[in-house]
């Protein structure tokens, strides 16, 4: 039930990412809370399409279209108005990204993946939502560029693993696991950290 | 039956739709037809997949195939020797987006989704093959910038769903919200009607 | 059994093109492996989900990612101190575009579709990687303007289905259609061979 808020409270924050990222792009109202849909639902359908689970998440409850419409509402309505507040958006989707990422892990495991399926997997949930975004408002991912975002799903996701291996139950692993990716990510950005960029010799 | 000949008859349209779009981006033959193919299946497929429906609408059904390849080539014969006659395409495209969204909320209340889901997935199998034509071709999809194009999709199909609560009988409903959305699509271009673009304050 | 290694060193040769495609692209080392991924298991992906075939041919074994991987990071490794192979890399990538376009051909066979969408499916299976590596890489996609490429994959299982109407064995037949695609395709690298670019008058 926790897990079911935490899934809201993860599309809004997507949903508030995608608001922001289609700013300027010379989309139109409805354009924009197209693209927050695709960068709210993109990850979990993928992982729910993928794993044959139906119906999709979305699909037969309301509650998760109209949070992520009320949140691009809202945003829209903000940012006309003030500054976006770029630092609690960043944590806010820190957070939403540890959430989908291991959430997604959680589906694999249950759906009997090998542990490497089940980073990726995860990985995917996490990130997917992020690269649809970005390639409707037609730029290269950033999720691909930029500090370690997939990294931080990937090492999270292990960690999750690793303590499960080790007799931790799993919501301690899930716990500890999410806390890193969070933590990751939020050093990343603070101390610009990137992995190196890939340019041929 | 004649449900099944409009489907045939919105594919046939789309792919012409895709075909124009595929114009001057340096395309060779094979890969106009491939953007047309996936103009015309895009939205159906998403939404057979989405609601777990197989086998997916086209994939044994050769006719769905014959008929966009055959629009398609009739398509590059026509506009290699005269301008591409715009405004009977226009009209043409309302018709399939009425159809095309009309016909996937009726999947999707076949499905058992609650109207806000009927909603968003009938807008999605209209709109989403237009969306891949233009991530494809490399634009950012001109159905999230341009005039009224998935808000009449929208209110179209709350027309219908309201009508039916009404106690309208299915047909009736159907007729009416696909001419709700040709209808505002047709007024929407004559007029120059746009939802406000979103800036940033 | 031979063809599960035929498929592994397909995902192998995908990958490769995918890393190449993604340098220079301002990709870090991690988003260079995502897409070296998406090219690899696209097509197939598509293809499993298309036919309703569940699980996913890598959502249960882990052998192709792990082949994705190291060959993903062979390819940096390799490129970044030598220039590409791009003859051995042009003549593998034949290969798995045969391999995967008769064998998507096949698996298409099995789920009762007709011809002409056994021909769609395995061209998509052969293809779709492709696509998603020059979609997410934010370029027009190059098998849509160079070359014959699908052209290839079509007429390669085209010949598959006539052999075997004709009374051939479907390994024969498999053998003599992925021969033609990659051999069409070597041909039309070597003497630059395009179907003619399609331009308004």
């Amino acid at each position: 039930m926790l897990l079911y808020y935490f899934d809201l409270a993860g599309v809004a924050v997507f949903s508030a990412s995608g608001v922001l990222a289609a700013r300027d792009r010379d989309l139109d109202l409805l354009g924009v809370i197209v693209v927050a849909v695709m960068t709210a639902i993109g990850g979990g359908t993928l992982r729910d399409l993928l794993l044959d689970r139906h119906p999709i998440f979305w699909v037969t409850d309301s509650w998760y279209l109209i949070v992520i419409i009320a949140s691009a509402l809202l945003t829209v309505a903000y940012v006309r108005r003030w500054p976006p507040p770029v630092a609690t958006l960043l944590v806010a989707d820190a957070l939403g990204l540890g959430l989908f990422a291991l959430s997604g892990a959680q589906f694999a495991e249950a759906a009997q993946c090998p542990p490497l399926i089940v980073v990726l997997m995860g990985t995917m949930t996490g990130v997917f939502g992020g690269i649809l975004r970005d390639v409707i408002t037609a730029q290269i991912p950033l999720i691909l560029r930029r500090e370690i975002y997939a990294t931080a799903a990937i090492l999270g996701i292990s960690l999750y693993l690793a303590l499960q291996a080790l007799g931790v139950p799993p919501a301690g692993a899930f716990g500890a696991g999410m806390s890193l990716v969070v933590a990751l990510r939020l050093l990343a950005i603070r101390w610009g950290l990137n992995l190196p960029v890939f340019r041929q010799s």
